[in-house]
């Protein structure tokens, strides 16, 4: 992105909420707006409010500003061919966006998946700049995740690829929303961690301020603050959550022998109870070869506005930072 | 490749033997020849060996051949700096085995792990022809693996990605020579297929030849022998194995989403045996969105010439095939 006077809108399609933002080719939000996505009304009423959200800004504050392109994240987004496919918690089906919202404004058009467009967002403005091997979890209500290699995102032969929130590691486990059972998310995310803790309150005998609650209002934040005031089954929450997540970051790297894995979204804000017994699991169960090599690190995004940033980035020109490396074997 | 006259040598290092052969650039194995590896003398003995043995050949029946460079194929190699990082059957230490031979003959070369050779030459010359995206499973002794990426072999950041077999299934299930316990290895490999013979054996009540034999002379080409006359324990030694691999295929495909999964080496021989099962426990796994895009195929190379062929294949010129899709994002 060359022209002081050039911007690209980041989207970030939520179930609740829909977030964009005007970002100039430097990673400045100039403008942000958040609006009800209403997930029961169709796709199409859906791209006609976001053309018309997107017209007004720049009708109205940025009049000065060329509009350059659009990056949209989304649930069940597909890169390669630009369409959701029946995300869980939007009633649109199958539709292709990127022609739906190329009908309505006609600039370049990207769409990539909400865990993609966090690694995005973390490789060019967080953690993982000048990585090119690492993976981004985002632990939200299920686990999201963006895998680069050498210096290209996975998006694997059809688009499907970095679905590791489906990895099953306990066959017969936990139900997960997919309909099968053991996902690695219905043990490390949000909605696991809630879990995890209504299976403590059943095993353990502990007293805990976590028993007067509804299963509904255990979040994760709340089970933060009662472990920063020493509540055991909290602690012991996150515990059982970091050893799952540690065996589990342990077979990424042999995987893939990232230079890091980054832990990024909601979960990951409960810092030190959730990453001290991550580290602990994981140097446990790791390969020789990969310890002291594969880092996890925390993500250095705003949670509200990484999927905006990544997504957006998909339109500036990146060309000068395309991986040149000599290890690649074709 | 250009001229006639030219020539790659692919060496294959195993813990008992080493096999190389002189590929021309059409793939066809012009002379071959296998020594012993002798795995407790020290590394630079056998390259001492194994350059006096290609110089032998090119000074006798190849004379009227140039040769371009060596490919060598070796287990716990690091393709990125040269090295073979102390494998566990071969008392070498860490060596710079690209260094040490380039000293001895002053030609390229270039070393992989024998995983991901098997790889090169399934995409080169077999199963996996045409193909960006796949993952190639050896199943011998132990599980080697080679994954592809968008046209890149995957190597990782430190020169250690792929390392499959040791993914762990199971904490705290069968010990595995890693020191670690439930890698996928100890369930699906050859020696792990012995270990579930085993264990029926103690379980089950069946009559069965297995019985008569001791626990090192049942070795996978029995196991299916047997299975053809029909013998229930080892048929259902190979079903628990399927289980197993099916249901590791189907964490591949939300991992990678790739074209093909490849079953290579000795234990992927017993066909129908291992298919069957494997397909059965795969369908029954997977999650919807990769059935019947992701294909678990067999492997098309000759088991003993598989990672000769790859590792040769590093020295061809392959600038022409070189991954030029629009797919990547950087």
């Amino acid at each position: 992105m060359s022209a002081q006077k050039e911007i690209v809108f980041g989207v970030d399609i939520g179930a609740t909420n829909t977030a964009l933002g005007a970002v100039d080719s430097g990673g400045s939000i100039l403008f942000e707006e958040v609006f009800e996505t209403y997930p029961e009304r169709p796709a199409d009423e859906f791209a006609d409010r976001l053309g018309r959200t997107i017209n007004r800004i720049l009708a109205g504050p940025l009049h000065e500003y060329t509009l350059r392109g659009i990056g949209i994240a989304s649930p069940a987004a597909n890169y390669l061919n630009g369409t959701i496919e029946s995300p869980a918690n939007l009633r649109w089906g199958v539709v292709n966006f990127v022609d739906l919202m190329g009908g309505i404004i006609d600039v370049p058009i990207r769409l990539v998946n909400d865990g993609n467009a966090a690694a995005l967002g973390e490789r060019r403005y967080g953690a993982a700049r000048g990585m090119n091997n690492f993976i981004e979890l985002t632990l939200g209500t299920g686990m999201g995740a963006g895998i680069f290699v050498d210096g290209t995102l996975l998006v694997g032969a059809h688009g499907h690829g970095g679905e590791l929130g489906h990895i099953v590691v306990s066959p017969g486990g936990r139900q997960c929303g997919c309909g099968r059972t053991g996902c690695i998310e219905t043990y490390v995310s949000a909605s696991g961690l809630q879990r995890t803790i209504a299976e403590l309150l059943s095993h353990r005998a502990d007293q805990s301020e976590l028993r007067r609650l509804g299963h509904g209002e255990i979040s994760s934040e709340r089970i933060f603050n009662l472990a920063k005031q020493g509540d055991s089954i909290a602690i012991e929450g996150f515990s059982v959550t970091g050893l799952h997540l540690g065996r589990f970051v342990a077979n990424l790297a042999a995987t893939f022998d990232p230079e890091a894995v980054i832990l990024f979204g909601g979960l990951s804000n409960a810092g030190e109870f959730l990453l001290k017994p991550t580290l602990q699991s994981y140097n446990d169960s790791v390969l020789g070869t990969y310890k002291n090599r594969v880092k996890i690190l925390q993500s250095k995004l705003n949670n509200g506005r990484a999927a905006v940033l990544g997504a957006s980035s998909l339109l500036v020109d990146s060309a000068e930072e395309v991986y040149q490396g000599n290890s690649q074997i074709s």
